[in-house]
């Protein structure tokens, strides 16, 4: 089912042959430190997220041969990657750091990796400029340190937004503590991807025993969840200057949506929770307004079709999720996507250059 | 946005005037015992299941209208639900008991209500054959005893087929514990109804926190959730003839469908989980031979056009959802589904037929 090296036979090509380039827009990387730490809190067991131990346990800890291809290739960002990109046809990558990231770790810790990953991926920017482009990481355990990280990478090291790996040890973005990150991408006009991770503590129950805490259900249901709580909360009526850009094709809220319109309007007319109030749109409306949606881990073309179909076509853009999700014949398919050629240039390239500000 | 009450001058017909009849087929009912039982749990604080508080504390608890209204009519069968029915152009209904049923109820109290509650869907349906059908109620605390209840229900009652309420005090149909129970849904050739309620306690905290644990989301992530449980657990494979029917579109699993045979055969071939191993189909298959979908609160033409083209057309059936989404424009959108005659007579009244036995 995945392959993780495509014969060369089957190569695409770069270059912007078929009218457009294909940008890909939720790309993971892994700082090599970053992994030496998550290994000792494994064997310490000195982190209590069920979901690191879960997800992360199992990545570096396996001997299969698909995670262990993923782990070595999530840490390279240079010949081995530019060489993966070149066969699957990918012009250009926006790097971000992988799930948890920062987000298990405590403030020291996590700003450390943070100022790492940035510090290394702006590098692996300057040195192939036309090839990656990088969103920052934070630790939004303490958000004023953390917005000004963020201010650090955007404005000198050229990062061109924030990776959010969803919920921060059982916190949720909605939270006021966090406002000063989120108003700083508001400020800085760089947008927010929201990315899965494992459901919290609270939540993960469930899906752990059945097996289905990672991307089969779990990543999903924590990271549309989130991304919810986002809305209905007021944040994006508080801050009309942010923009999140969130994939596998809005983790179900676009199938959700007009249901989330009744719901809510329900709710807020019977005043049934303090956390539920009037919003100036409604809930779906923010995945037409200040919401992006792409297509990483859902490469198929009926709910991409549905999706851009429910929340406008200039909304949705191409991702693969390398190296977690790096299949050549998913390219093919979204290169054969039924629409006109001018609307697969806005899906590929358009659409990532402006979200991101791309300039290459 | 609810009109509980629409005006006679907005009044559909019954009689199957439009070439189908209108068979809805996830509608509640409620029986005043239970709902006299459930006040005082909640008086007294016994029940320990955060969404039951939270749900039925909302709807027995609340002074607006619109809750009310839905706790009055959920508890008549009778005169008042014909005139709703005959207003919105719906022939017959297919009732159960409502969530969260006898499944945050111990064995001696769930199988009470249980018996009570069919015993009185038998009578209603013995007084107006045309109009009613109905699902069986059971306690699943003690297995056989559930078994016995849904044998007697169908084979002497006359009911015609099984409801339930989504988690069992937080346990979920795949546990081997309830395998008597679904062994006689498939000796007795009858469908269980897979319908939603609150989270359990292990999952429902970032949900109830922001307001979200009710319909707007945490019903879909929690019945999404049971039934790829039940899907992944191989339940479908030890029992072939198993049918499950469930609303909401599918829960959103249509929509991860893809991703979820992907992730799956991953997780297969790399052994992560000891719960998760082959089956005999494709995950996604299982939607497409055991399992059929109701369009209840999801009366909108653009998932349900997307769902019919993943699961196919035949598997697709009109619910309504009576009392909590009664509203006239629901029926018409549907009546106007861009689909030929003879799927929309399948959509609203031969699969329900098919699938329920329905005689009438």
């Amino acid at each position: 089912m995945t392959t993780t090296t495509p014969s060369t036979e089957d190569s695409l090509t770069t270059g912007g042959d078929r009218g457009y380039l294909r940008i890909a827009t939720e790309e993971a990387y892994a700082h090599p430190e970053m992994y030496e730490l998550y290994r000792r809190h494994l064997r310490d067991g000195s982190l209590p997220d069920i979901g690191f131990n879960s997800l992360v346990g199992y990545f570096l800890g396996s001997e299969h041969p698909q995670p262990k291809s993923v782990v070595e290739r999530l840490q390279e960002a240079g010949e081995k990657r530019l060489a993966d990109m070149d066969r699957a046809g990918i012009d250009h990558q926006v790097l971000a750091i992988t799930a948890p990231g920062t987000q298990v770790l405590d403030a020291r810790e996590g700003a450390d990796v943070a100022r790492k990953t940035n510090d290394r991926l702006a590098e692996v920017c300057a040195e192939h400029p036309t090839r990656f482009s990088a969103l920052a990481a934070v630790s939004f355990e303490q958000p004023d340190a953390g917005a000004a990280e963020l201010e650090r990478a955007v404005t000198q090291l050229g990062l061109k937004g924030l990776m959010a790996n969803s919920h921060i040890r059982g916190r949720y973005l909605d939270h006021p503590d966090f406002l000063p990150v989120l108003e700083k991408c508001a400020e800085l006009d760089v947008p927010l991807y929201l990315h899965p991770t494992t459901p919290p503590n609270s939540m993960i129950a469930p899906y752990r025993e059945a097996g289905l805490d990672g991307a089969v259900l779990g990543f999903g249901a924590e990271t549309g969840l989130h991304l919810l709580r986002m809305i209905t909360s007021g944040l994006f009526d508080r801050i009309p200057g942010l923009r999140v850009v969130v994939g596998h094709l809005g983790e179900a809220l676009p199938f959700w949506a007009d249901r989330i319109d009744h719901m809510h309007a329900k709710q807020v007319a019977s005043k049934r929770y303090d956390a539920i109030g009037p919003l100036e749109q409604k809930p779906s409306d923010y995945l037409r307004s200040h919401i992006w949606i792409t297509t990483s881990g859902m490469p198929w073309t009926k709910p991409i079709m549905f999706v851009r179909d429910v929340v406008g076509a200039d909304r949705v853009m191409y991702a693969m999720d390398y190296p977690y999700q790096y299949e050549l014949s998913e390219v093919v398919e979204q290169d054969e996507l039924p629409m006109p050629l001018e609307e697969k240039k806005e899906f590929f390239e358009l659409t990532a250059r402006r979200v991101f500000n791309l300039q290459f």
